[in-house]
């Protein structure tokens, strides 16, 4: 069997090869301008020098956890940990370098060719880090799996998650951070005290501004789907066992290990293929043909779990638990858009009680985020369900095992996913060089454009991260069910009522401590800027230039200090619930990390998205359009959005993996202590 | 035994006598000028107004419930739920009918001899709506009891809870969706586009937000903490039979059941105590007399209850939990003090936050509201901890028993804590008063000094409400297994984690709800003050009379339309759940709801709480002072803030009550079907 455990590392290789060929056809197109170049050259600057340090921070905290995973756990677990770790490192700097080589060549395509070729270098590089995630997420899983015998990986598997857990928290948390402080700084002071436009080069925080899009919504971003990429696939693998007990001899542990495996190899496959068919028509909307691409990657999945369900399980219900998590994710990113998109009422509202001042802007943004909650909640409940008892007629027991595989089912495309997410930040980039290059209106119009769909398409995204994440955690709290051999975890139990409580709590205060970080860091950038324009009036009439560099430092370092205490709340909360109150307790906290979380992440993400879109439809004209009071409105609506949207929310979706990964982890702990008190 | 219950009416009929005694007290005193007696006849009338016709869309409400009650589970049920929603009723009529007497008084003390005799008038008009909701929930239940054997007493006495839900909801929300509508319509026309002072006589709208305190903030607050007192005796009640068994003959049922009705009688005595010796002193802050009371009220009931303990239950560790919930009820008092008064660094942050915009404000404030989530969980946690593990050592199996214990503690002191709280609007409405009837400026300097130590009490009382709520929600949700007779609700079982993900859902549905009814009817009020201002030059410039009466109408009209809805939906959610998924998944989405609803009820609540005071502590000269740009940032907050504090936020905890309640009621319904898909 171990022979299918190498298909999927084929697979992996062959994602890889296409991202690195895409990498170098966009790497081969025209860079444009000296100015273009250079300005280009300081985005890429600035985001390796974030990433580089982070991950020296990071490199501590990792050196710590393997200790500690290797004397309270096992030092198997602990190499898993940083080679889960180390893989999520090099995801996120080929994607992120391929994408600051992306940017600046979209714009150069907008000017030379036009549309199309913009929409085609966009994507591509879009989709190099999309690869990325998931070659390299699944080839990490393929050789622990091709290397160590079975009962090693179900015991182990799971530090390899706790490696990409762990990276992803600290990558999300300290690219959010870092772009938010860099976009807020730059807009309440450049746009609303100055009065220049967005991206204008005489803002001293445009650079740092541009930094952020590549290690917060490219970077941070594809560590958070990576990590919800392999946690899925290792909760299944860790439900193996029960599943196959639960089959009655139908299949063995070891095929139920690989077949998420092999279905993760058949996304990837079928992600290049709908990568490779999204090419835009000249006049017509690109977000078509990225819709198209989705919709083909799917299609595939779908078409080959059926048969595949069958062959290698023996049953056809599997099929139905992997198309339900699919649906469930094209459902929930759905569903954002329309809560989301200017083109729909709820924006629109927003909008029209903007005319009454920016309280009822943020009051209708408000009820738009907590509306929005509703029916993704709805469909992911209809998800678990479906999952849970389709597997659970092939044998009493199944259905956590199916659930896992409803996880499996929304993420087999993550290589599409994240390649349509990873696009908007890269168009986003290239519009900024535009304006900073001075390129003319229509190459401005185009990246506009190609901007304005990857809005809708990031907004997508994060709900479909927040779904992915939802599904991901319940199923390796399944898994930490099966850890733990606990056989019930009743609410009925005030210690599991306790945990609920502090659980339900914790996504509360985790961001507050991020919405409080973005501010602090946006405060700074703020004082930075308004000095800069005080001790040069040249900077302003643009005559002198501005220090960028000292922008991109404050980022970095205000980034960088804020991101420890969220980061090791998320680890040593479960582990001191876990110790103190004992598993149950944990079991409890979990449960409520993650209803609260799911929801506050929902709200957060789409108020923020909702607002965004609110400014952008009153500056199409509607209400005043852009320097009226509904404008204003809308612009304080946007600016309260933006941590919501790609700072706290986003972070809520590690923060409840993360908890989780670390509970499965030390649970023979946990378990061994039976808790201190409770 | 029957002699204990009789005592207990008893104690509540004292209570009810000195109520009356205090309201003709308070009846006796002068009104002052006829301009005042006017001004404060518009209120009254208004008011009633306002709570006749919100009482005959409930008595429909009421009708179609006591049909369903009476068909699907018992006519006596049905009966007793009729008695406990009309004893809500009453006490609303009473408690808001002195406060109307009140209001003019306290303006007109204020006036004729000084802060002592203003705050004694304020304080005892609370009063009389703490005796009447206290005094008149405890002689209901005392009745039933007295009235009724054992047996039908704990199974049907879930229907007096029942009845004062779902008026206490209707309350809450039609009255906070009333107050904030008037509210905000009136600042944003009034204050920010007009430019005249709060309560300023030209204000079409002043009438109407200050009808809104009293139909809001006295009657509203005051069928809530009605609920959550008999919530937390039923509770108890219906937990004696399992707290008899597992006591191994130490005290009979009986025994159990009253014993929680006893500690309400010493509970009501000892805030009469508390009640009668609250006294300003000239030129004190007026706040060190309301704790005092408030604290020798405590202090009463944890002596006694340590007496009790042993003497009817046998063991000091019955009081160990009546006192844990008092303390928790206090900690959560101060620690909301501590994160919405300006005398704290969260305020202040906010405050200086202001100096960057309005959007920086609501960052700043939503992150406080996060952040103050923490310690009431942690508090209200150890409290469950202390409650359950104490009786626990008294038998295994009484842990449920002392968890609704800790929720009678926490509440016995209601008639003092609702006087605390009442005395805020009363203040609020003489100050009002006072600028309407253009009294001297040192008049208003004492109803300002009184009103703003009402902010923080109110601010308080929110904190206590959302913390009793939810001991009182888990109490029954306790009773709800014991009813169910579920062993066990595992976080295992997925329908459980479905039922979860939707209860969660709820409190974010139901505040979205909410807040765009106040969204909605603010407009209506904005438009109309404009249409007045617009159509008569007269209004402004102080030469002819606005139309009060028409704005009354219009949040009257605006908030019974608005609260239909969502109050539908708290009754009709777990019919839902239960019917189609069963038991178990009600179970779970009790639980999800609870701890999300918790939650979202703090953080909204201690938002708003500390937005309020930043504005305050803006406009006392800091960052610029009134008129300044950090002001019109602090004044934006305070906007938002208001439907958080005053609608959604504490409309909350009635949700999370009454879906508990409904759940109880129906649970044997819901046992018979089994959940349709579930």
């Amino acid at each position: 069997m171990k022979a299918l455990a190498v298909i999927a590392v084929l697979a992996a290789i062959v994602g890889l090869v296409v991202a690195v060929v895409l990498a170098m056809w966009i790497k081969n197109s025209d860079q444009g301008t000296d100015r273009m170049k250079e300005i280009s050259g300081f985005i890429r600057e600035g985001a390796f020098a974030f990433l580089k340090r982070e991950y020296k921070i990071m490199a501590i905290v990792i050196a710590v956890l393997f200790l500690l995973i290797g004397i309270c756990i096992g030092w198997v677990t602990a190499i898993l940990y940083i080679f889960g770790a180390v893989l999520s490192v090099l995801a996120g700097f080929f994607g992120m370098n391929v994408a600051t080589w992306g940017n600046v060549r979209t714009a150069n395509a907008a000017k030379e060719s036009g549309m199309n070729k913009a929409l085609k270098i966009a994507f591509r590089s879009g989709a190099v880090m999309g690869l990325a995630v998931s070659g390299l997420g699944l080839f990490g899983l393929g050789i622990v799996v091709v290397c160590l015998d079975l009962a090693t990986v179900t015991q182990c598997i799971t530090g390899f998650g706790f490696g990409a857990s762990s990276m992803a928290l600290f990558g999300r948390v300290g690219g959010g951070i870092y772009t938010k402080a860099a976009d807020v700084g730059a807009d309440l002071v450049g746009k609303v005290e100055a009065g220049i436009p967005e991206d204008d080069p005489r803002n001293p925080a445009v650079i740092a501004d541009n930094v952020g899009d590549n290690v917060g919504d490219v970077a941070g971003m594809g560590s958070d789907l990576y990590e919800s990429y392999v946690g899925s696939m290792i909760s299944a693998i860790t439900l193996a066992a029960v599943a196959a007990a639960a089959s009655g001899g139908l299949f063995t542990q070891e095929v139920a290990a690989l077949f998420p495996l092999i279905m993760a190899a058949v996304g990837i496959l079928s992600s290049i293929v709908g990568i490779l068919l999204v090419r835009g028509k000249e006049g017509s909307n690109p977000a078509n043909a990225l819709n198209m691409g989705t919709y083909i990657a799917a299609g595939c999945v779908v078409i080959v779990s059926i048969i595949l369900s069958k062959a290698m399980l023996g049953s056809f219900m599997f099929a139905v638990a992997i198309i339900a998590g699919l649906i469930v994710g094209v459902a929930i990113g759905k569903i954002t858009e329309i809560y989301t998109s200017g083109d729909y009422s709820s924006v629109k509202k927003i909008a029209e009680q903007s005319q009454t001042g920016s309280a009822t802007t943020i009051i209708a943004g408000l009820g738009v985020g907590m509306m929005s909650t509703v029916w993704p909640i709805l469909c992911i409940s209809v998800g678990i369900f479906a999952a849970y008892f389709a597997t659970e007629t092939v044998g009493p027991g199944m259905g956590m095992y199916g659930i896992a595989l409803a996880a499996v089912g929304m993420l087999s495309t993550t290589g599409m996913t994240v390649a349509v997410d990873a696009y908007g930040p890269v168009s986003d980039n290239a519009g900024g060089i535009a304006e900073m290059a001075e390129l003319p209106a229509e190459v401005r119009e185009i990246t506009d454009k190609l901007d304005s769909v990857g809005n809708t398409t990031a907004a997508i995204g994060k709900g479909f991260a927040i779904g992915s994440a939802a599904l991901t955690a319940l199923a390796l709290f399944a898994s930490y069910s099966a850890v733990t051999k606990l056989t019930m975890i009743s609410l009925l139990n005030p210690i599991v009522i306790i945990g609920l409580f502090i659980g339900a709590m914790l996504p509360f205060m985790f961001s507050a401590f991020t919405m409080n970080s973005v501010g602090r860091a946006a405060n700074q950038m703020i004082e930075e800027v308004r000095r800069q324009f005080r001790a040069d009036a040249g900077i302003l009439a643009g005559t002198s230039k501005p220090d960028y560099a000292h922008c991109v430092d404050i980022s970095t370092k205000a980034a960088l200090k804020e991101m420890i205490v969220p980061g090791l709340m998320a680890i040593i909360a479960p582990l001191a619930v876990g110790i103190i109150l004992g598993p149950e307790a944990l079991g409890g906290m979990l449960a409520g990390a993650l209803a609260s979380g799911v929801l506050l992440a929902l709200m957060m993400a789409n108020a923020g998205g909702a607002w965004d879109n609110a400014k952008k439809y009153i500056e199409e004209g509607h209400y005043g359009g852009k320097g009226s009071e509904a404008h204003k409105a809308g612009v304080v609506g946007d600016t309260v959005g933006d941590p919501f949207k790609d700072t706290s929310g986003p972070s809520i979706n590690i923060l409840i993996k993360l908890m989780t990964i670390v509970s499965v982890v030390f649970a023979p702990l946990f378990v061994a202590i039976g808790g201190l008190i409770g």
